[in-house]
């Protein structure tokens, strides 16, 4: 093996090192940090990051990468080699000080949303909103050249590697022009049905108890991960000590138990990421759209299906006690119900690409100049209107000013929600051609075999290919709506 | 200020950031880390703990200090010079294979140590115990050429910034003629009063809340830490965000409790450090016997006694309901009972100084060559039976292997415990003196101003004056063991 990439590769580990111990503080943060130790964490996380930063742009890596490329490497290590090289370039095309206002500015931006999205207060949002897309936008702009992109397919990549609005608009107008129709006709559909929630309190111990069961069950280990309380979810940590959270809900069970199921899903694909590439980039999952494809493929293929939850009831009574509603009918319907809402993140399967797509339609305007911050909330106001029906005029805090991501400063993650929700459904219809008896054994409890095929199709490959490359692969076909829209004919109105 | 200074200072607080980190990340593995994440975390640790040697060792530091010997410097500022300097030599001054020698065959040494003290098989420790030893006292050797004293001093100023044998020997002399009488003494006078432990089972939640509602009494301040499990309790963390963890016995309400108000000296003390001189050495506490001394304060002087359990009686009462025990009188004397005990971590106040002192002994010996790590089970078992009339023979493992210390390469560090003792007596004692109601404060529950006592004459210096110039200035004497034979005799013998 040769020196130079020998070089290339233990710098990535120690990067990787670092990288373990930011994850497993801003994990500490969100689960268990007093208030007061904010500021001297904030700090400590500077340093740590500012030696991360250092590490990766140390100026013997453009010669350690150019040695590398005359070398004879197998296939994985020139794929790492590849990501390598993009992670430098992007690491040392923009200057220092425009990283740290950039930084700054997203910053100061994310403190004033909470503020102003409590007190439904676009006005004051905007010029601060304003600035720190300025500085992104400066920033993408300066990249485009050199990737010869346009700035918003700067951003797309940054999310999703290799994704671009190329990719993304034919599939994004074909959901477009059906899903406002097949909203109506879901919404006639079910109108005949009559549901029953559950009633009662619901102690946070079972809660939590009935979700370690239900993750043990779908493949989740425990020896190399937890389950732990905040207020916002996520999945954190490391491949090898995966840490996920939730929030319990006192009157709702499936408040927590499906953002379980969804994360999960994200940590399956973690502990799954191949061992013998850890820390390189080619060990790392395959961006954001893959990501949420493997979260969507456990919430929402598996675990809000019927069979899922003709096993499921059993255990849920085994932890909260016998309830009228909790037969498997009766779940699936309360947790496929259908209706347009104004809020994402809550939103059913059939609207939330809805409020993607407007997102989207958002982001490119901005970045190609169409639109500026300014016309924000008119345009989702009137988008809202036409997709779903619904206005937000004078209700900004349950419109434009929603979601974090763009007040955090990231433009171009939205699209991977639903390109993974794409991917999701194309990759459950291919294991349901080669695995028949899936959903059978779904109702049986037995995961591991659906769990094993993702990780043969999925998890294992890490970054080694694009993620069309492991759509085809993986399905046969590049990715399409088809599987999706397929899927909520036969869930819905089948 | 000058750029010297201004430098040096800098990298301190950077210093300070990775020490924050590494601090958490040990909380974790301690805390949360499942078995499995282990290795990853340890590569990771080492990465960072890589970095944190190589900004302590950069040659500038040398030009820098140098520099700054010139400057009219303040007090403070002097001192933490001094401290740098001092920092710096002993990070530069071994061979950096040696280092790395000594901390494996510490690694190896306490994972051996795991085992053999299971199956008390001292056989199986001996040879690798003599490996580490002989490389701790190799670097101690070579260090105390430098600082002009003999290799054990070298290693007692390690853990106890300023102590040396000439301070010890006196003390622990006087301790050891007077002890044994002591406990007979007390033993004798016990023998007549009948003490009844409570009885039942004690849910952990309830310990918990009873144990943050103690803390909280004593000044711990929630919005800078918290309390959590772990199977060894210790307290860490940083001062903004202090981490106290304890051990419940679902059993014994006061193995956790006193636990607890043992840590919580130690966070107090973290957490009134001076805060203009975080993450410069001169604002760290100063050393371990100080540290014990906070600790001990807070348990030994006050959580022990009678007036203590006249205030958290009815609390306890409150968190864990009535039993005919909980009374002030009773409880006081279940938890001053004197017995001679093989175990050092278990022992009573009485006899705790003399399982100190034997520690003692030994590691003088094996430095100055009287003694190697072969005559250890003989040397024990001998002075067990000299100091408390017990024997260790053929029970090793409850004799010279039940400590981590010496396996994980801590030798110098065991006389802190009986130091900090002593200063925590002769701080009771002029506390008192200031502050005559102090006790029947403690049994109203006002534990405010003796907090603020100590946060004035100890914590609020950090390492500002030495030891002793901390114990003259606050006492209006040099260290004594008078204020704490007074105390067992008001106490026991009273």
């Amino acid at each position: 093996m040769n020196h130079s990439y020998e070089q290339l590769s233990r710098r990535y580990t120690e990067l990787g090192h670092f990288q373990h111990v930011i994850s497993m503080m801003q994990w500490d943060e969100s689960v268990n940090m007093p208030a007061g130790g904010a500021a001297s964490r904030a700090a400590a996380l500077s340093t740590l990051s500012g030696c991360r930063h250092e590490i990766k742009t140390q100026a013997q890596i453009a010669d350690e990468i150019k040695a590398c490329k005359e070398l004879s490497l197998t296939q994985w290590q020139r794929r790492n080699l590849e990501l390598i090289e993009k992670e430098y370039i992007k690491s040392t095309i923009l200057p220092v000080s425009l990283v740290q206002r950039m930084t700054a500015a997203a910053l100061a931006c994310k403190q004033q949303w909470r503020v102003s999205r409590a007190q439904n207060d676009w006005a004051s949002l905007k010029p601060i909103l304003e600035e720190s897309f300025n500085l992104i936008k400066e920033a993408a702009e300066r990249q485009s050249d050199h990737f010869q992109c346009s700035s918003y397919d700067v951003l797309l990549d940054e999310y999703m590697p290799g994704v671009n609005q190329a990719i993304i608009d034919p599939l994004f107008a074909e959901l477009e022009s059906q899903l406002p129709e097949r909203v109506s006709a879901i919404m006639a559909h079910q109108n005949g049905g009559s549901v029953q929630p559950l009633k009662g309190t619901f102690e946070v111990d079972r809660q939590k108890k009935l979700s370690e069961e239900v993750m043990s069950s779908l493949g989740f280990d425990f020896n190399h991960g937890r389950l732990d309380e905040t207020l916002h979810p996520f999945c954190g940590g490391v491949p090898e000590d995966v840490r996920v959270t939730t929030r319990y809900n006192d009157q709702d069970v499936f408040f927590s138990l499906m953002a379980v199921c969804h994360e999960t899903g994200h940590a399956l694909y973690e502990q799954g990421l191949p061992e013998s590439w850890r820390f390189q980039p080619v060990g790392q999952a395959l961006g954001m759209a893959v990501h949420e494809s493997q979260s969507l493929f456990v919430e929402m293929q598996l675990c809000r299906s019927l069979p899922f939850y003709q096993w499921c009831c059993p255990i849920i009574e085994k932890h909260i006690g016998a309830q009228p509603g909790l037969t498997a009918e009766n779940i699936f319907k309360l947790n496929t119900l259908v209706k347009p809402s104004l809020i994402r993140i809550t939103a059913d399967e059939v609207t939330y690409p809805l409020h993607v797509i407007l997102r989207y339609q958002i982001e490119k305007k901005l970045f190609s100049g169409e639109m500026t911050v300014h016309d924000l909330p008119a345009y989702w106001n009137e988008m809202m209107h036409a997709y779903l029906g619904l206005k937000t005029e004078g209700n900004d805090a349950d419109g434009v000013m929603q979601d974090v991501h763009w007040p955090s400063g990231a433009f171009g993650y939205f699209p991977a929600y639903t390109l993974g929700r794409l991917i999701a459904a194309q990759l459950f219809e291919v294991m349901e051609r080669v695995m028949p008896d899936a959903l059978s054994r779904v109702a049986q409890g037995e995961f591991q075999p659906i769990m094993l095929w993702l990780r043969d199709q999925v998890h294992q490959y890490g970054s080694r290919l694009s993620m069309n490359e492991l759509v085809m692969q993986a399905t046969g076909s590049t990715l399409s709506t088809k599987p999706f829209l397929n899927h909520l004919q036969s869930r819905y109105l089948g």
